[in-house]
């Protein structure tokens, strides 16, 4: 059976459990946190999430396990069968990550430890989610689904890489980022309302006191 | 035809062009800078390399380039067929990527404008480094090749990024940051006197002036 190593509040935790769960495959869930001997074990960089395949090998890289588990288990299928929709696909998750998720992750620590971040830090943020924003506007269909009409791995994977720009980017840029990009508001409140995104909201929420008394604690001791 | 753009003095755009010419693949090359309006037409966030396809579909991201490639013409193959030694080997190219490459690319301005990075992100990106020779020490094997017996897309994706790591991260952090990883030193050479590595450097030394001069422009023009 695959193990998912990591923990509920993580978005790239959840992004990847929500392919494991959406394609229908059993798991279990082993809770481990950043910076832990245990995790070190499975993810060489410390990263979250990391997952141990059926047949025993650790990987980590959510891009990385997403394309094990569609090559893997084909069977509900969340890439194109064509190459090159299949490559727009993951242009969509790989900008998604570069330049909307990566620079808001930058302000996690000012919002954890309740600061406001530098201003030239907020510069840099803003010109890199400007690329991104042309970049996803040209890119992302929403018709109905980001790559056009079928569900794919970039909804699960945009999806996600949204709760951290809209958590952390938007509050510290109090720029309503997703807004610059139509249709993505409306695409973002609908994948919201599926059974599986319920299901992990619901265990991210359980999973947050925790964290953040964890995060709380390191921050006191610097 | 695939039409390759962006310009011989950008790593990236050697490291498609290497995995085009090893593929043996006919291609043209398009020279385009970062910042012009011809790379945005066909690269959606302004990054180097895009291609067009064949079919006439543009993609950007190196990653994602390697990728199609690799699935539309598996003739001469770079990825393992096994699902899991595929993903080893992405693994190992996300993180040369994340953690070895964009820390280091950080410095680039520095470098061109001759001035010394400051203490605070020298000590975030020895920080990131850190965190990425653990993870390379971990995954690589230079038996002979970085993932093992055989020659993979993450020998050419980890030869490009080690340029930008030897080129900045090593010289404004004075650490011979590949020295860190044992067996990585002598692979790189090896890497270097392959006829397809040495044709790309003699490219990337007649556009390197061109660059310069661009460079130094916009950065007087500031």
């Amino acid at each position: 059976m695959i193990t998912l190593h990591g923990f509920s509040a993580s978005n790239y935790y959840n992004l990847v459990k929500h392919v494991l769960l959406y394609k229908q495959l059993p798991f279990q869930e082993n809770l481990v946190y950043a910076g832990s001997e245990a995790l070190l074990a499975v993810s060489p960089v410390g990263k979250v999430p990391a997952i141990t395949t059926a047949e025993g090998l650790n990987l980590s890289e959510s891009s990385v396990i997403c394309d094990f588990l569609e090559e893997t288990y084909p069977e509900i299928q969340l890439y194109p069968q064509d190459n090159g929709e299949r490559a727009v696909v993951r242009q969509i998750m790989k900008i998604a990550e570069l330049y909307f998720e990566l620079p808001c992750r930058r302000f996690i620590p000012y919002v954890f430890s309740g600061t406001d971040a530098p201003e030239s830090l907020k510069v840099e943020v803003r010109e890199v989610l400007t690329r991104g924003i042309i970049a996803l506007n040209h890119l992302c269909q929403f018709t109905p689904w980001v790559a056009g009409n079928d569900f794919t791995m970039a909804d699960i994977y945009v999806y996600y890489v949204n709760q951290i720009v809209i958590k952390f980017g938007a509050s510290q840029l109090d720029w309503d980022i997703l807004a610059d990009i139509p249709g993505m508001k409306v695409w973002n409140a609908s994948m919201g309302e599926s059974e599986i995104a319920q299901q992990i909201a619901a265990d991210r929420d359980a999973n947050m006191p925790e964290l953040i008394e964890k995060v709380t604690a390191l921050i006191n001791a610097k």
